[in-house]
């Protein structure tokens, strides 16, 4: 039997969960468990968690690991997929320049491929979810972080190092708030989860009335996109107006995609896209109001339809291009 | 005799001049002739200029239509490739959905082609020019305006109306300046000529000392770019700081592209260009600080080898491209 047409192990590699599945070709999951990250461990105690968890995963649906074809991680990081490196993941301290590709088949003497957690789920949307059949998208994870994934003319697109699609990091505003990876103004500082909290903060801090602040207890430190959510869900004005904003830069970010690359759609997921249409429908009316009218005209921004599992399918389906054989 | 294998007319229609040009396979200009756009006597009259150029420029070199392969136009504006239309051409007014292909191909009864001036560079660039070999690359031309055209994975990226690569239009700060385009804070707006002759006339007004003055005899309206470099070379430490912080912003949107489509080289042309190193150095230094180190360690940011001539030269490969034959 050839390595394209056995199951592979598809993994996702977060800053909190390792989650491990074993994928078919049809992309239907036959096995999954997950672990704590605990990755201020170190690369080394995480890499070996990792290596009895993929033991795991395949003894639970009955494989022996000669019967997989590969093992494809999707890492929420800088990937070199030249060197199969993880160069630098912000949820993973101490991860610089991790041989992650080499690591695991030197273990299972297996091929073993690595991508980024966007790139991965760009893909997995395309072969399974909301992009089946759409040749130029866009996929963009609105979380505590931003990343994405471009499929482009029909195929996924890696760049030059593996390094494309850092959506998140696009500066929209130059010298604007400061962002995690030490520039100001990306996107991500501006319409991410954390940003979105950070903006909720700012107002309750000037004194406005909030339900907020009833949520978290009055404790501000505290307060989460998701505590903004449930706010909004309510008619919060502080929340809605928060939630604007943060649909604003959205759009804007949106904007410049859209005038970049033309996309027939721009599929949104992460925790964030799970507020829908109270921030999808400003962002969009923002994107159109930024971009040029006949790119504008043409995308559609939808949500995810694998999420959360778009990055492991994605991974999946990265194994059997891999691999061979098709897709 | 196929048409792949016979020259091709290629033509540049800007908003000043019109060039037409006869080229071979190999890229050689067998003749070449201009007539100016007088773009305000509307599209008709330019198209039946167009025809007249045409027909002159084929003569010139003394073949008749029938000997010619096909006819491509680089057009600076938003195309939309699938139906042949020129949408809108913020240089060539009241050209609103002017279905150029389908014109020429009625009057030449040879097949025509459209695209994107910037998109026509980076693919003139890629066959001919300082991007031969290089299969990820961003074609930039700084000039009057900022446009663009990518190379990706070896291909074209046309995206899905033929509208990708709308470079000058990525918004990098949000309400930022007014942008010709109606939007604010657009990357031609902070980056390009335009801005430059702007902030360039805002020191003068604020009574800055500047050999730019002089130059321009104190009609501060009438600073333009050129000005500006001219008086950069002569070290007018206004000069300096004007190109300075244009090519700090060059250097954001850069950063931005290599971020988001992590090439391997990106060509700058146009006008602005032509200060070289000037402005070119200050904004790879500011690419650099506002990039991932991997990707900005990648990527090569040069001049452009065939300008002025990157359009032409790349409308003429377009052609042979969709008249097949390889390449």
């Amino acid at each position: 039997m050839k390595n394209a047409d056995k199951p592979v192990v598809a993994i996702d590699i977060g800053g909190t969960k390792i989650i491990a599945t074993v994928v078919n070709r049809k992309g239907e999951m036959l096995s999954r468990v997950y672990c704590l990250t605990l990755s201020e461990q170190g690369p080394e105690k995480v890499i070996s968690r990792l290596i009895s968890l993929i033991r795991l995963v395949v003894n639970r649906c009955g494989y022996e690991m000669k019967e997989i074809g590969g093992i494809s991680l999707a890492v929420a990081g800088l990937i070199d997929i030249n060197r199969g490196l993880v160069t630098v993941a912000p949820n993973l301290p101490h991860w610089e320049d991790v041989c992650l590709g080499d690591v695991l088949h030197d273990e299972f003497k297996i091929p073993s491929f690595l991508l980024n957690d966007g790139s991965a789920a760009a893909l997995g949307e395309h072969c399974f979810g909301a992009g089946i059949g759409i040749d130029n998208l866009i996929y963009m994870t609105v979380s505590t972080g931003i990343g994405g994934g471009f499929i482009l003319d029909g195929k996924l697109f890696n760049g030059t190092d593996g390094s494309a699609a850092e959506v998140g990091h696009m500066i929209v505003m130059a010298d604007g708030p400061a962002c995690p990876c030490g520039q100001k103004g990306c996107l991500e500082a501006l319409a991410s989860g954390t940003a979105i909290a950070r903006m909720a903060r700012e107002h309750l801090m000037e004194g406005q009335e909030s339900s907020i602040a009833d949520i978290v207890g009055d404790d501000l430190d505290s307060v989460t996109a998701e505590h903004v959510a449930q706010a909004g869900k309510k008619r919060d004005a502080v929340a809605l107006a928060v939630i604007r904003e943060a649909a604003y830069y959205l759009g804007i970010g949106l904007s410049n995609l859209v005038n970049l690359l033309n996309p027939q759609m721009i599929i949104i997921g992460g925790g964030v896209s799970a507020m829908g249409e109270m921030i999808l429908r400003p962002a969009r009316k923002s994107m159109k109001e930024h971009a040029f009218r006949l790119p504008a005209y043409t995308v559609r921004v939808v949500r995810s339809k694998l999420s959360p599992d778009s990055g492991i399918l994605g991974a999946a389906a990265y194994a059997y291009l891999k691999l061979g054989g098709g897709r």
